[in-house]
């Protein structure tokens, strides 16, 4: 029955604990929002509330592991418990809106336009996990299909509203970040694109101790670079815009004080 | 079988406890970025960051050593638990690019520069972990000392872009901190030569609990004075080019308000 081997479990394991390491440590970072001016302090807020939203999970995560297994004199038994793939869900119904906000308030669209394509973007997002969801957790390949198809859907309309629906915004950028805008939005397009194909694989079948490792260090991968990385570059862009702005706010005469 | 005896179990016992206050004081400290200019800021973060993976790690490291061992009665057995040696090449695949990334930070080179050679440096650095922990996990020699040589080459690749590569910026400087500066490229290279030399030690015949003993307190002296004595020199390099540059930019004139 049980075919996952001691380095599988042992690779698991440390990604776990790896990756409680990096989000934490990308939470500091975030919450202490150095160099960054009143404005995009929100944004980077919400960066480290994604981070630190996930830092919990994964604790919870890397405990449910451990749980599940034994590993004495270098074997490993099942203990019976298992493992609880809920947690990762309910970190995505939180994050995954989060993540959408935080890439419309860096682009200080707006307040109207800010407030429409956040409700809008952070809607789409939580109805794609909570679809996703009831596929997850089913045996049935049929039930996987429908809620894997159901949730393709606000996905899509994501990435339809990420590169047809801002494209005019992302143009009005600061010649300075607009390719760093762009890559957000690519990052993010990418990354996400990960979750359902991993999804898919106990259908097309991947099973057993190789594919159970390999969907927990992808899942693993997939949300370091969906949330440290793209909070990274929200973290710069707010810091280049910051700087910009108040040097032209002190250009124009406004305020010398700032000159330095 | 087990050579370990309590004394041994002991000192590596309270020189993990010893390393979890220390670099849990270290991060507040870090943290708390006292007399620091807004600049110099991202640099000491990221220092405290380092420290704070470490003390994550450190005990992680504690208990998975206290759960290998039960000492009762002044006696000393294995209880069938692997000490998980994981959790050094996790932190170090955090950390140690870390360390390069404010190395150059608190140097204060044009963006360009800094961008180039943090990426340069942290790939490097990533890279040597990574290549590294191969042959740590291995049993055999030979893979052992296969992996030891690919890793040696980013290692003296950091090497020679710390001493050729940044040669020149160092001369750029203030006259004040560049012995500190170059003390902490010192300080840097020397620290880490420290490691393949304890990854070679199972190969040349250092085995049992002697060895294991010098390894695992080798390596946490190594960690201390990479991680908190780069920090602090990083912080006091900081904290004089924080005071230089705020009264040049009061004596120029530009701006009074900055003199205090």
């Amino acid at each position: 029955m049980l075919d996952l081997t001691v380095p599988q479990f042992n690779l698991v394991y440390n990604a776990f604990s790896f990756t409680i390491a990096t989000m934490g440590a990308a939470t500091i970072f975030f919450i202490s929002r150095g160099q960054v001016s009143k404005y995009y302090q929100t944004a980077i807020t919400i960066t480290g509330l994604v981070t630190l939203i996930a830092t919990y999970h994964y604790f919870r995560i890397f405990q449910s592991w451990e749980a599940s297994y034994t590993v004495l004199n270098g074997k490993i038994t099942a203990t019976g418990v298992a493992f609880n793939d809920g947690y990762r869900y309910v970190d995505w119904l939180l994050t995954v809106p989060l993540l959408l906000i935080e890439l419309i308030l860096v682009m200080k669209l707006p307040r109207a336009e800010t407030y429409a394509k956040a409700t809008r973007l952070g809607i789409l997002a939580a109805l794609m996990v909570i679809l996703g969801y009831p596929g997850e957790i089913s045996p049935s390949y049929g039930t996987r299909w429908l809620f894997w198809v159901l949730a393709m859907i606000p996905f899509l309309l994501i990435v339809y509203d990420l590169f047809v629906g801002l494209r005019e915004s992302i143009g009005k950028q600061p010649q300075d970040v607009r390719g760093l805008v762009n890559a957000a939005r690519w990052l993010t397009v990418l990354s996400w694109a990960f979750y359902p194909v991993v999804f898919v694989f106990p259908m097309i079948g991947f099973q057993g101790g190789s594919a159970e490792t390999a969907v927990q260090v992808g899942y693993t991968v997939a949300d370091i670079v969906s949330k440290v990385g793209l909070g990274l570059l929200v973290y710069v862009i707010s810091v280049r815009k910051s700087e910009a702005e108040s040097s032209s706010a002190s250009s124009s005469g406004l305020n010398p004080a700032a000159a330095e």
